[in-house]
């Protein structure tokens, strides 16, 4: 059965709603979901939407009515996507492994609906995880004074596999303008912080230093402002003051893990939607 | 400006999202929140809606449109709502007064759009409580050999005063299935357990006894059978080996009254839906 | 039964403990409750401990004797607490009442081991909220340039009541450096964040714009600097996108109150030390 | 430096933590890490110390002093254990590999101090897994009528790799009672419920029926009634009338996952100790 996942957000008007449900109903499509929601301070209306269909359409076809009758009428800013294609995902990392080990678990035991077609460090530590795994793995370094040079041979890597999006699974450079530019709202990195507290370096021992009681971690979209793009997943733990620094790194490692793999999954599910720096996450 | 809420659920088939809004959108209301809800193994559909308009309608006009075009077509269950009505809430109470005062306290400072006609109690230790708010307050003593009595009165009070829904803030006595069968579920009550787990009398020594790590509260709607009617709304918090059954029962009243509480406003603003004992709850 | 609770900082050096346990071992006492922790960075030890006596003992020979056997050779920072005196509470308030309902429910439903001889408010609007509860309430308006004399007023009062510690329930006014010397490590104060995130005024505005997935509120010793305190407890909640900030605003009352609440019970129980602008919680 | 970890039940008396630290302290041990707990109904105390020595100690002449100085006279059931030693842990699948990925995943990143000699399944479905982690794996078919067989097979393989404990990674098979008593409180199951709630097969589909609001998973030790064992760790997940089974299923993995992990981590910590079916936790 062919079916769609429609993603919405334009300025907010009355009737949208019913338009969009009656072009499908027209095409006697079956919508098995539907979330919307307004941003009323700034009159924006987001949607998102999946239809089934018990017989054959013409995707492109949808596509090109839905532009004409919808799309541009109510200045929509859409994304079609049908269920068929794979996203192509890259996953850079420095040394750290629990992440990497998290994701290529949760990939192999068929949890993510992705293709991973490399696995790219600064460092040769982690090449025999990604052997173990079978993924290819491509060692860049990052010399402190050739980082354009390591910049160019990323993205001609990242290029040449037809790489979707990316994801920083404990990456322990700052990623350049270049390659945000080229890849925006495509990026998901894991600060091990409930942002915005503690964004930079080491949070955790900001933390322990401040006395929290909770700790958390974060994942979002990478923008050129540093750990400050729309937030997509956090989730926090409780700790206490008998646990010392390396104590809030161990425990910070599930979460790491845990609010990572959150944001992958919502990204591939097409579930998020950035808009003013901010995310609409629909569950 | 006119507002509504309706609440449907019915035989799922395509194109009642369509119909549905296209029938508010006619009539040039503003839908502000539209949630759905499909039970694929019942073909059951669920829909909670928001619809505000810049005009006056005759909302016993919409009313009976909605009835002609969609609720008998689509062999609607459904429920319309204006907001202009407050309801009216009796609480039933025993000796425990955390769970009384924690609603008063809420409705005093205005968090709960409610109007308490009476406290109805089978002693009358919670009177100064209910004085202290300036609510009126019943003894109706529930005795051994008399309870059907003490039910007679029960239902005249709550009949005089035309109350719609009743709260059990830890009533300590089994509700009849008279009084059952004239609220269905618009009975409220919270158990001091994560519902299946210890159903029944003294859920914290038994969670005591089983050595669990978590403990829970579970507010429910009152059905025939015991600690087994439609689950609103459950929380947890964390115990150790270390917590006795009375600081199991300490810790346990603040779960208690957080997820009555929140069990009762669920239920004011219509957001909960009761079909094949479980609650679809829109949020 | 003679009970006394103890709590001890000092530098860290062998037999502490064994020392400890054995004074009380030796007067015949219980030990009912041990706890300590050891932060290794500044070499400092730290200790709770409640011990139970079967027979009459004189407080004050006990404290005599610890001092010079204990105390003074171990450089100790102690305090040894009878059972017997309740602590004197002040409450101050502006115009917000929940945490105010919050505290005097739980007071009233003797969940707090506390006298409140006092609340205390630069405006009028709670007058009635003390009154329902039989609690004295003071005026004391805080005006712009007359801010001197206001805390003037306030001290005498504090002084006259024989204050121990205040807590302030969501109290608008910034505390000023003399009252702070006064009640050193004795002003409990709630915000409405998780800190460090969101100090300062308008913390919900600020979460919204952020765009976190989590709020939290965060109870603290009140310090010079504003929200820099030593923080006694957290806890959070989960938001999405669809929240407002008035949602923002209305799910965080609970917050709000369960965090103050805890952190004045962990004070009253005296399970707080503060050490190096950190707070060591024994529980 | 020698370091030695000491768990220690007893009937509870007076003097007992100043005996026990008395004890290291005149061995020049400098204590780390104490932490009691007096179950007061059966009048019985439980003690976990660890003392670090920075000079050379002989372990065996400790333990013989501990015995006749302590352990015989306050009639402990204690146990002593030196850093040196690894545990060796056996891995119990069937055909689920989420949690099987995760331990290793966690064992190679260095994060649990074990060792695994062998994964040992009634299928052959995970050899791949074990294979491309380099861990020996065992395939023992456990047939209707040759149960026995199989156990015996089992039987012998755990004692000639001198296993130490067991872990049932979402293990499908009831463990035999001679397996239990082999390995008394050393068998680690996962459940896919908070227990007691939805012991038995197929939790997921029982919570769903029910309407619960949240579900969990449970790490206990393996008795010899089915999923009634002491409990080491719990922990929850919220979900909603829209997740179907299928999704509980995909969300319950990683409780699952982390719950299990926890589970073991405390187990290979010593941190655990069983007493009436429950456990003592120190953290």
């Amino acid at each position: 059965m062919p079916k769609l996942t429609l993603l919405i957000h334009c300025p907010d008007t009355s009737g949208i709603i019913a338009a969009v449900t009656s072009f499908f109903h027209q095409r006697k499509g079956n919508i098995i979901y539907i979330d919307q929601y307004v941003d009323l301070e700034n009159q924006t209306f987001f949607m998102r939407l999946e239809c089934e269909f018990n017989h054959q359409i013409s995707f492109d076809d949808v596509k090109a009515h839905f532009k004409k009758d919808l799309g541009n009428p109510y200045k929509m800013s859409w994304h079609m996507f049908g269920a068929e294609s794979k996203l192509k995902m890259a996953i850079l990392v420095s040394k750290y492994d629990h992440c990497l080990y998290d994701i290529l678990g949760r990939y192999r035991s068929g949890e993510l609906n992705v293709i991973i077609p490399l696995i790219l460090s600064n460092h040769k530590d982690l090449e025999p995880v990604a052997k173990s795994f079978n993924i290819p793995f491509y060692h860049i370094p990052v010399l402190k004074d050739k980082k354009e040079e390591a910049e160019t041979q990323q993205l001609e890597l990242l290029k040449k596999e037809n790489i979707d999006f990316i994801v920083l699974a404990r990456y322990m450079q700052i990623i350049s303008g270049n390659l945000i530019k080229r890849f925006p709202n495509q990026i998901i990195n894991i600060h091990h912080s409930f942002l915005p507290a503690f964004a930079g370096a080491k949070p955790y021992h900001f933390a322990y230093k401040r006395g929290v009681k909770i700790i958390g971690a974060t994942s979002h979209y990478v923008t050129d402002e540093l750990d400050a793009g729309p937030i997509i997943e956090q989730d926090i733990t409780r700790i206490s003051h008998s646990h010392s620094v390396k104590d809030l790194i161990l425990k910070g490692r599930d979460l790491e893990k845990i609010v990572l793999a959150r944001g992958i999954k919502l990204h591939l599910e097409r579930k998020t939607l950035v808009y003013n720096n901010r995310t609409v996450v629909f569950t």
